[in-house]
């Protein structure tokens, strides 16, 4: 998508210090960049590639614009506002009213306008698609389910029967939503009876999932994932869980049955936290943390032990075996201190 | 699927208190229960749900029932029990004899009557399916598989070429069965050479692998999932794993090669098993543990270390690369103590 | 695929002792092995199986020759030769040209000869595959990708728009390949702007990534996976991460944006590596460690801390919160011995 630097200025409300019509029709890092792409920096330690960029225009900050030897857009944030510029360069090639002859529609008529359907889709009966949906080659699609208007499903995404997602969410390849919830009721001879799975996935509006995550249905109820949530890849989320709006969570983070988790929450990669929690708002959880206790209070937390060599963490990981009788000593010790 | 409530009392084998003719066709929580839907109690702490709720019956112990407002079915298990009833409840929406037009199988005759084949599906050659299957769109399985009776593979399963699957086992979306195993061996010149993995995946009876989970086929000789074995989403099971009838294992663990578990175990969410050990039946192994070594005494285990505020935890995590040297200080002191 | 032993031999370059016609077929354990499998011996504690084998011929060292009671094919590293020699035996299944009839190849003409295309797949505009491919069932490749020679891409594979594949690469089923990396700009209002993810995937030759793993396209530039790495099932690797040569990686293990990796690392399963770090070449990493630093010196590195009865692992990890106090009251123990 071409634009003339004038135009960006006007959409970014940036400052623009340079040539209004000159044009750029895409993004690279300040070393790459040609004169027909954009670029940004944010932090010191990519000024010596702003002095050389020859990029065609950089967002940057008003301090940094003495060492920009092009066409500069300032602006306050220039992160943020690389975001936006990106998204307006970015051509959709997903646009257009297009249902591929493969795709198999169970209910044509509850697909909307301008909706690009892929090959070997299925869509099961009573599903509604909003207007503008991208599906990708090889989605599933169960009965009854309801997409709203925006969204794209990348390739190979499963959607269980009676799930409900909103507006502009994206669905990354492999990622499967509404499997059934880990329910199984024990008997007397010490095996396991299924808990029918029966509540429904609810994801509101502008919601991002990763590729291969997978989010289970309720158990009884629905499982939630409120507006703006963020999931990256290979993210587990259970039965019953609710996800507060614009939490972040990282790849490989498994998140067990019936935990709340608050709004504006950041949780790092491989952390785990268990079930029936409440973790409240503004919570950042630190990477590889195992969740044990509700959090009430915001703020940062952590678990786990730090990286060495292997043969240092040996000793060490050795001693922390006998760490309650090594304490019991040193109380001990500190007694004996003071009679 | 409907049923009187003297129905219900009949299959459960449970004490009917009301209306014996009463209907219900569903299932809900105490505080969202219609009066067409069962409900169940099991902890106290749900007691102010039950005085208050609309449905048209709740499953409980006897000692609840004076709380209840309504039709009540007394049982010794209520939990069991839910399950149970929940089961007769839900209507199964997969039976029938069905092939979809786009669906190809290339044995046609080596598919059992009364089977539901979605679209897009692909059966190999020598594909073997049991009576009454249901296979969800855009599932493949690959030459020689042979799979039971009642078997359910959800939307985008991959099943690899010979695998064996048992009767009535359920493999949710996404997850792969037979893929290789991680084997190669090193040269001189420090690269891998592939060691073809030419085993099988054996999975018994009664057997459900959640959303994206993947286990792979033996090296030589067979990964074996016995009956009754429930694993939740994005487990991994490595080449030549053998699981115990009945074992239950939560989502994000990972099982490395050759390892054998025993039956009736529970392990918990993101566990690590590493290769070669052998875990003995009975056995709980609780959330992020690391397993490094066999356990032959049935009982409880678990690795790791608490959450705690970041800042804390920072103290106490730098603490951990001295904690030899603070033992060996104290068991000086000790020493210096009784001199 | 029938070999001599003759033949087998001059592969390999093994010394035969034995029948030089005797033909062989397939592989098996030594245990199990018929007159007309191959079989390997590489440990000492095999011997007891060694000596009652009914294999047609034995890869085994000189030393264990002895106790062979059939045919022998004597090398340096039998574990090595037994690779070549089953993949020698075992036949590939997937050779030939072949485009099943339900395949959508948006570009037939950029398809090169002798690949054997499943049903269901789709392939995008541009794509351009090399010389003598299997693509199974199911699989996606969205436009623009570039596939190499000789590579397997097995069921409901996505490999998404603009990537680059080498030669002889095996994707196992479910991966994904370019999905979006997890990058947002955080706005004024705590909610997150999407950055556009233009980077690639670049995988060079002989690479393998295991079932259901996921490989982000970069956020500008590319994601960069070596000639010859490995990577293990329900592995995550995040935007911008470059991994070398001949590096392989377990299960379950996640790396994190912008890491680099050097060449002939073995990274154990279910391990964590944070972002913006650099490890060096020849780097161990052992399971379950979270890596928070770069790594400039080769060896051995781990984390965490050992599992005990949980009874015990109770008691210690309580005191692990303790830690820093302990320490500090140890030190002034050790002051007071000396005033």
């Amino acid at each position: 998508m071409k634009k003339t630097l004038g135009q960006l200025a006007d959409e970014l409300g940036a400052k623009l210090i340079g040539d209004n019509s000159a044009v750029v029709d895409g993004c690279a890092s300040l070393d790459k960049a040609r004169s027909n792409e954009l670029s940004f920096v944010y932090q010191s330690k990519f000024l010596s590639d702003l002095k050389k960029t020859k990029a065609g225009v950089v967002i940057l900050k008003e301090e940094f614009h003495i060492h920009c030897p092009v066409n500069a857009l300032v602006v306050k944030d220039p992160y943020l506002s690389y975001a936006c510029a990106a998204s307006l360069l970015t051509f959709d090639e997903y646009e257009g009213d297009f249902i591929h002859q493969s795709a198999v529609i169970s209910d044509p008529e509850l697909v909307s306008k301008n909706c690009r359907i892929s090959a070997n889709v299925y869509l099961g009966k009573g599903v509604i698609l909003g207007e503008g949906c991208f599906i990708g080659a090889g989605c599933v699609v169960e009965d009854n389910s309801v997409i709203g208007a925006g969204v794209r499903l990348k390739p190979n995404v499963t959607v269980y029967a009676n799930s409900q997602i909103g507006n502009n969410v994206i669905l990354h390849a492999g990622c499967v939503i509404g499997s059934d919830g880990f329910g199984y009721a024990p008997t007397k001879n010490k095996t396991w009876t299924k808990i029918p799975q029966i509540g429904r996935v609810v994801i509101d509006d502008d919601v991002e999932v990763g590729a291969n995550s997978t989010i289970d249905c309720g158990a009884l109820g629905d499982t939630y994932i409120q507006k703006g949530v963020k999931l990256d890849n290979l993210v587990h989320i259970a039965h019953n869980v609710s996800i507060g709006e614009h939490t972040a969570i990282a790849a490989c983070t498994g998140i067990a049955g019936s935990t709340v988790i608050g709004k504006h929450c950041t949780i790092a990669g491989a952390v785990g936290i268990i079930g029936h929690l409440n973790i409240t708002d503004d919570v950042h959880i630190t990477a590889r943390t195992l969740v044990t206790r509700s959090i009430s209070e915001s703020g940062a937390y952590s678990s786990g032990t730090p990286m060495q060599k292997n043969k240092d963490w040996l000793k060490n990981t050795a001693r922390f075996k006998q760490l309650d009788k090594i304490t019991k000593t040193i109380i001990a010790l500190r007694k004996a201190g003071r009679d």
